[in-house]
């Protein structure tokens, strides 16, 4: 897929929206214009159908995700703000809040596959009317110090969905005996490979390291506040496990021997009946994979993707190895020292969502983003294919279930030193 | 809703296909092309999503009814008989499928829903494609006396499913918030009245009595072999229970008195908090109901619809009377003592749903059709404002699991002599 | 097991209670006492563990039941008609009313395995106390109209009990990988066989016969009224189906042929992975079962026993015959034309558990006995080798789900004549 | 309750068993016994079905746990360590089993309950063989620098259970209406106090600290390896929560608030319906809380018991706090800074249950005995009223599911330094 031209937030390199550019509407016209196309542009190949299905709980419908982002703006950024603003229709406050108690109720999450209507011509006029609402209020408004950080947190917010809508959407894919393309021409992305010259170590960290954004430009809550952490010596690997390494651990039976499994995954794997990673079909004794692009053969050099955390962690038992915690994964991208560490899989960790010391929400409704959800999920780190242009950074959190494996989720491993 | 020309089935009166007719191509021909236009007629108001939308496990979306009796026609009529036709798409016969175990897996029911692809336009085509097939099928075949039987219970088939897309469609549209309308000039069936003098008495059946279907026509089998049945002395009313008779039963705690109800009825009564009918919902201190006209006042003259068996047998139980068993009600409605018998509301009746006597299930996988769900299931009998025309007769049996409310399903009472 | 002598109901010959002994306090002392004791005699070989137990909800301890029909005699007998009677514990009413809803809250049925308290000594104290009062109220009463009618459904009720104490302890001893053993001495009822010489024809029933309880003596209300039905001419099988013939129905794929199966049977087979009949254990090749003697080989000439009403119906469809109705199999019974049609195993109807045309519940708490749960379940005739002496006769009704197996329920067939 | 003379472990004060005692005999064999009868002594109050019961999955019968630690025996030491050991019953290695796969299969845990055989009788002779045998070798080992470890783990893996025994049983008490009593002279322990005179400062931690197991003395593995963690500035409060500070919380709607609730702690309060503490009654207006000592009123000045993670999070929220991490508490115990650490209620810390940095499992089978848990469950630190003596210290890892709170669980608050 291409990428919009502006990249709202630093990558991998670490640079901050210019300061001078912060307070410039006609850089934030610029940023809404190009995250809102970019939505409309990954919706674009999909049927009304395609758009309304729900194909489990944890998944939204593609229509659902572009109503949603744009009830966001509506709810935090024109109800405040643009005094006379009247709502496209009052009763999406309620289909398209999705979590957020404070505001009201809402439909349930389960059910988002029921909203037939509005459809998705109607759909596309509220996201029209909240555009030229919000384009207004940018070009006229004169209290740019409090608008623009909301409109900076609706476009990641909406970048974040623009993610699940492609998750979501491979879910339901995934279900449909016919498999379904998205994107004939789709690859995975240029250059992402899993080994490298044995020249290049692996990195060691040790000691003490800033955790957390500390860097000027935006972050969510969950990154603050950086503080201080101590890590005991460990070897973090350069490169992300790959399909073929995957293939010696199932075929040294990796999951048939409960030994290997924390006890919760391993129920999981009897009752899901899981033998391979997600989407993985084993068709005339070769392997395929449902992507993007449709039912592919798996490529043993690519990093394996699609599999949960309960995988993840007896893949590394199984290695001899472990997961790298957050925090050790984190310094090692600071260093440079990860290959891949962005835009191809996220890298699930062995440390369990939960608050930095000294860790306060945002006030109001907003203060719901993050913190609620900080208990019985697994941090993942990095970014995938499916992140949007300007979404990664090192001090990036994002979060799941360790049975999840319906996202771009892959594996990097760590071995401590001794 | 207007109703087609060509009645395929003969009606309350009796009448069957006449005899010289059914031999004749161009009798089939009208009533292939009016049967199937009355099923995208009725489609015609929605839109794909609507249409694609499976809101539980027991409704299917309207695009899957239309494609799965398409495919009927392909695989009882088009495979056996027309020596060189091609298939639409070949993974449709799994898609579409619904429960004919000999013919090969099928499409999870509860997963319908998933269906995005086929979307709207290549359902419509791969009827067109049916439909001309079909056709020539008709028009050309020296094999009448073999083929248009497969033609007639196709077509009842497909009207049996016409009834289901409004039914479903119905209950996709009361979970949305929105409540949307099928047909904002939909109304209850003209001359549906629930009261009459007292002057017409109600019936008494007693004796021996043919029940079953022994007149010439189409039947299914479930309705065979008539048989001879001693029935005792019974007065079955001639009028429907109304609305306003219900909402005596609440005002009496009638959902809040478990000695009214049958032990596994009052248990769905506490799991599923019912407290008024399908659909009712109290506004302001007023009952609505979702219609396919949208949200409209219940009106007090109405027949009660949307109730399950539970409620039926709990509100005769409140009554003093019970339900009619199916053999009762046949034999007071061939003498012509029921009003609103057909057309109105399915009327559940106190019979569990099982074979005739030497019931013989059909031979091959239209075998079945009918007799392997003769368990755990209550007899309706009647038809309702959905069932199309011509679909109605004395000896027809429907039937649905006692906790079943999506239905147009009504009550009438009867009460035996002493 | 041994018999008490004192014979309460008439059995299979259809004697009743002589009417000169129903007035006589001493008839009614001896029945009492002897019921009473065969439900120890039964509990004897229990430990505490065993007789608290409950291994699934639909089961109940040994120490439940035996409380139970004795909290039955202190409710129904000793509150109205002895003025002061104290009860032995008013918690007790509580933890022992199964479902009489209308006299208040009680212990949830899936939890009757938690009452470790009253333990078995204090449950014996419970029984002393009622035995005693009873018998002061038996030997004194001026009102033995009533009282000695309620005595009577009591005793009923508790024979009903003590039936169920065995079926419901082999489930729970079923489950322990001990294979623990009620009476190391317990043998199939002597005399059981299951074929008989070609000389003894099947008997064919057809026309109008009096069915349900029309004889004096007493019966539960759901045999009544007694009423004519008009049968078709059927051949009901004079010999019960044996283990050897399901034998062969396993061999022919009977358990792995979807279309032998109804369809809600065929969803229960899969989700229970059913393979045989109940406790049915594969042993190095061999077949055992579970029984009241322990784990025991399946001797191929006795009747088939804990099977379900769906594998009863889906061997009948195998062999080419199906299930007679209850009033098939009374009409037979009361011809004298069945071997084995008491105290061997009951044999599942196709008949569903309905009201007989005219029913009426009885008046008060005692109307829920019966009346309530007459949906979903299916009717089975005769007795088992579990049912006490006495308790057996032609218009007995016992019903269960369809899906049930714990019973010692077994199969007749019947065969329509052309 | 009195406690066993003989303190396995060191408390507090933190001494190890000394050096000389380690190897030899006597010490053991007076460890060993005082440890059997301390499991003794905790169930000679109960009836065999008090025994028994299961009264949910996550709990065991009291009669299982008596079996299991000493199965556990039987498994590790005398299997291994006595060549001509004869095992008391080879059934039992399945019934008593509790989840190390490698052993082989074994009794579902949701079933331990259905175990009525052996009964309790049994289950002491099986104590009995094992005592005598686990003598023997103890007193005639060639061995102990092998055989004595073993007998450490299984006396530390005895006391663990002896915990779950009142915490279960306690649990299936609380389900029975007529509130059966454990110990009716049961009183809270003395010295417990939650309230200190102001003069008494909470302890503030900062910098880095030693956390983990590195003195000399038994210790299970997730105590290892001892490691250096860096803490952020944390104010530890010196006393519990109180009744009294939850009757605020409540009051102030703490149960009916969403916002002071994690996201999953909110679903798990609506599902299960929590509005109080577990355990806890109102009776006319004032609240109960079933003990060991059967129902008494709410302490307000004792520390508030049986609240779940999520309530205690909650709590914390509406407090304007937090809930230590498992290093802050660790830190602050060593320092003495803590009132009621031990002995009193298991303290929830904000921390998931993981690997220490460079976590190696024990090897063979036992090496399921910690590890396979890490993930899902939260830290609990301190001990309860029910830990036996000198089973204390301060680098203990209890862990639980957020959702638990059957046992003896209360809350302790930390607050940022700023």
């Amino acid at each position: 897929m291409s990428r919009p031209a502006v990249r709202l937030n630093e990558t991998r390199a670490g640079q901050a929206v210019p300061a001078e550019l912060r307070d410039s509407p006609r850089f934030w016209l610029e940023a809404f214009g190009a995250v809102r196309a970019e939505t409309e542009r990954r919706a674009a190949p999909l049927s009304a159908e395609d758009q309304a299905v729900q194909s489990m709980p944890e998944a939204s419908p593609v229509k659902w995700h572009r109503a949603h982002v744009t009830w966001f703006f509506e709810q935090f950024l024109l109800k405040p703000f643009t005094p006379d603003y009247r709502a496209f229709d009052e009763r999406f406050a309620f289909l398209f809040n999705s979590y957020y108690v404070a505001i009201g109720p809402r439909q349930a999450r389960p059910q988002r596959g029921l909203i037939t209507r509005p459809g998705v011509p109607e759909t596309a006029a509220y996201r029209a009317h909240v555009d030229a609402a919000v384009t207004t209020l940018i070009e006229t408004t004169r209290n740019g110090e409090q608008v623009f950080p909301i409109v900076e947190i609706g476009l990641n917010h909406e970048q974040q969905h623009q993610e699940l809508m492609l998750t979501d959407l491979l879910h339901a894919f995934a279900q449909n005996a016919t498999n379904p393309i998205y994107d004939a021409n789709w690859q995975w992305p240029q250059g992402t490979k899993s080994t490298y010259p044995a020249a290049r170590p692996d990195a060691v960290v040790a000691g003490i390291h800033m955790i957390g954004r500390h860097e000027p430009g935006f972050s969510f809550d969950n990154e603050r506040p950086a503080h201080q952490a101590l890590l005991q010596p460990v070897r973090v690997k350069r490169s992300l496990v790959t399909n073929g390494e995957w293939l010696e651990f199932m075929a040294d039976g990796g999951y048939a021997t409960p030994g290997l499994w924390l006890s919760d995954g391993w129920a999981t794997v009897e009752t899901q009946g899981w033998e391979a990673p997600g989407y993985w079909r084993l068709i005339d004794g070769a392997w395929f994979s449902m992507t993007l692009g449709g039912l592919r053969p798996v490529d043993p050099a690519l990093p394996v993707c699609h599999v949960s955390y309960y995988e993840a962690d007896a893949f590394a038992r199984w290695s001899g190895k472990h997961l790298p915690s957050e925090a050790e994964w984190e310094a090692a991208a600071r260093m440079g020292a990860l290959d891949d560490a962005f835009g191809s899989v996220w890298q699930w960790t062995r440390s369990a969502y939960s608050p930095y010391p000294g860790y306060v929400a945002e006030s109001g409704a907003l203060g719901e983003y993050n913190g609620k959800f900080m208990v019985n999920q697994m941090v993942l780190r990095g970014s995938s294919l499916a992140t949007p242009a300007g979404h990664s950074r090192e001090s990036y959190r994002n979060f799941f279930y360790p049975s999840a494996r319906w996202q771009f989720s892959g594996v990097r491993l760590a071995e401590f030193e001794h």
